[in-house]
């Protein structure tokens, strides 16, 4: 049996440079430093840094004794910024950097009087974020999404993780509308190679795994474009999740994982999928 | 036998503006007095403007007596217009003010540091101006074009009667390029309507008449439209073109024209056909 892991498998910079961030803090031993929200979308890691002492609280108000806030990937609103700042409490920004450029360009775009468009899932907390840059007088779509009436200067922003596929089909839409556009393709490259080295390694295995948290999105995306592509695919948190079942009759078995997957977790499952073997 | 005439058929506000001001000229039977190539893409208008005392000529070197020189629809490039003022005659403007503004987004695009692509035919005397406004940097692509390597920041703008398919298909293939993307779009309602029309009529005729200049870009355009639609279609620029044969069988008759077919030769193509019959 043949296992072959993706190279795109795993953290991407701004994840690594997160939990880099995190880590570095729970070596100082700090009293009082949380997270604000899990630091990435991983059960795992999320463990391991609250064995190091750093513990994601939910809100600002839940903790009496908070001296300094890490901020995820994922950023956070506008306002939210300005009232941890405005308690005294310190902020440890590891939003990542692609996070950051597309939150500048929701402001800028808003600034420079366009009706601003976020291609992206609503409820994810990246988009939340650029809605607020944006003043919260953005429109918010995804790629299944019908349109509103639009105004005539439409600026596009979109969260990080997207396909290009969906900024394409929401541009051909938008285009019927309004008369000046102006774009600014936020993707991050690292997602569009990862999506692009899973498609091609699902056209060629007979079973996939993809390793990642459930609440990740980039690692459903991930899952959902190998099911499109009819190859039976499992999406596993870890190894223990693994079946033997699965396996039968497989001659080769591909790996690929979400940008908030250690590698760690990758070679465990590679690991049990050859002990466990067809 | 039906025959229908298109409501969008005949002079845009644009020609009909062109046309006004050089016949308006024609009246103050002024001299020296030309335009500067033909007035619009039509022969039998240029014929009927000639009879009125107002010459096309092809530069403005070919004669010695020019005190004026009527500028036609699709505008000229930049460096002619300051050309034309230094030698001290008079620029009568008839360029189409959706032309203009195409012209003035092409410069502001060139100037706020966008390489600009122009979507349009490279030897269309509009794309021609459009490009000098650009500072002639530009690229031009039109719908089948292999796009070139383009730069970060890409400006597009388009010749007004290019058809809104081939924004949306030059877009789907710049986004996969430039991060930065600022659309003017610049087609002209008029043409995307007459297209419209021509499309829908197209359908439920027997036989299609487009009507106009066989150097008219935008009824050759409609001709195109309507042969993809694989109804008998010709392209006539007067009514003594047609054929009875033509004719034959056809119970519904739709007639359609360019932008720059006047209403009096639509009038004499359809009473030919009336008169011909099937």
């Amino acid at each position: 049996m043949k296992v072959m892991i993706a190279k795109t498998a795993g953290f991407c910079f701004g994840v690594k440079r997160a939990i880099d961030i995190a880590f570095n803090i729970a070596r100082e031993k700090r009293k009082g430093v949380y997270t604000l929200g899990p630091i990435i979308h991983n059960p795992q890691v999320v463990e391991k840094l609250k064995e190091e002492g750093i513990v994601p609280i939910k809100n600002i108000s839940t903790k009496k004794d908070v001296t300094a806030l890490i901020i995820r990937t994922h950023g956070i609103p506008l306002g939210l910024s300005k009232k941890i700042a405005s308690i005294g409490c310190e902020i440890i920004d590891a939003t990542c950097p692609f996070v950051k450029k597309a939150q500048y360009y929701a402001k800028l775009l808003n600034d420079e009087g366009y009706q601003v468009v976020i291609l992206g899932e609503k409820n994810h907390p990246e988009v939340q974020s650029l809605m607020s840059y944006a003043d919260n007088q953005s429109v918010v779509v995804n790629a299944e999404s019908s349109l509103p009436k639009l105004k005539n200067k439409v600026g596009i922003v979109v969260q990080t993780t997207q396909p290009l596929e969906a900024l394409t089909k929401i541009l051909s839409e938008i285009i019927k509308q309004a008369k000046e556009i102006k774009v600014y393709n936020t993707i991050c490259n690292s997602t569009a190679f990862r999506l692009k080295e899973t498609e091609t390694m699902a056209a060629r295995v007979d079973v996939m795994f993809v390793v990642g948290g459930k609440n990740s999105a980039n690692t459903t995306q991930l899952a959902s474009l190998c099911r499109s592509l009819s190859v039976p695919t499992y999406h596993i948190e870890t190894s223990s999740e693994i079946k033997k079942s699965w396996l039968k009759g497989a001659k080769t078995i591909g790996i690929t994982a979400g940008a908030s997957t250690p590698m760690w977790i990758i070679r465990e499952a590679e690991k049990r999928i050859r002990d466990t073997g067809g």
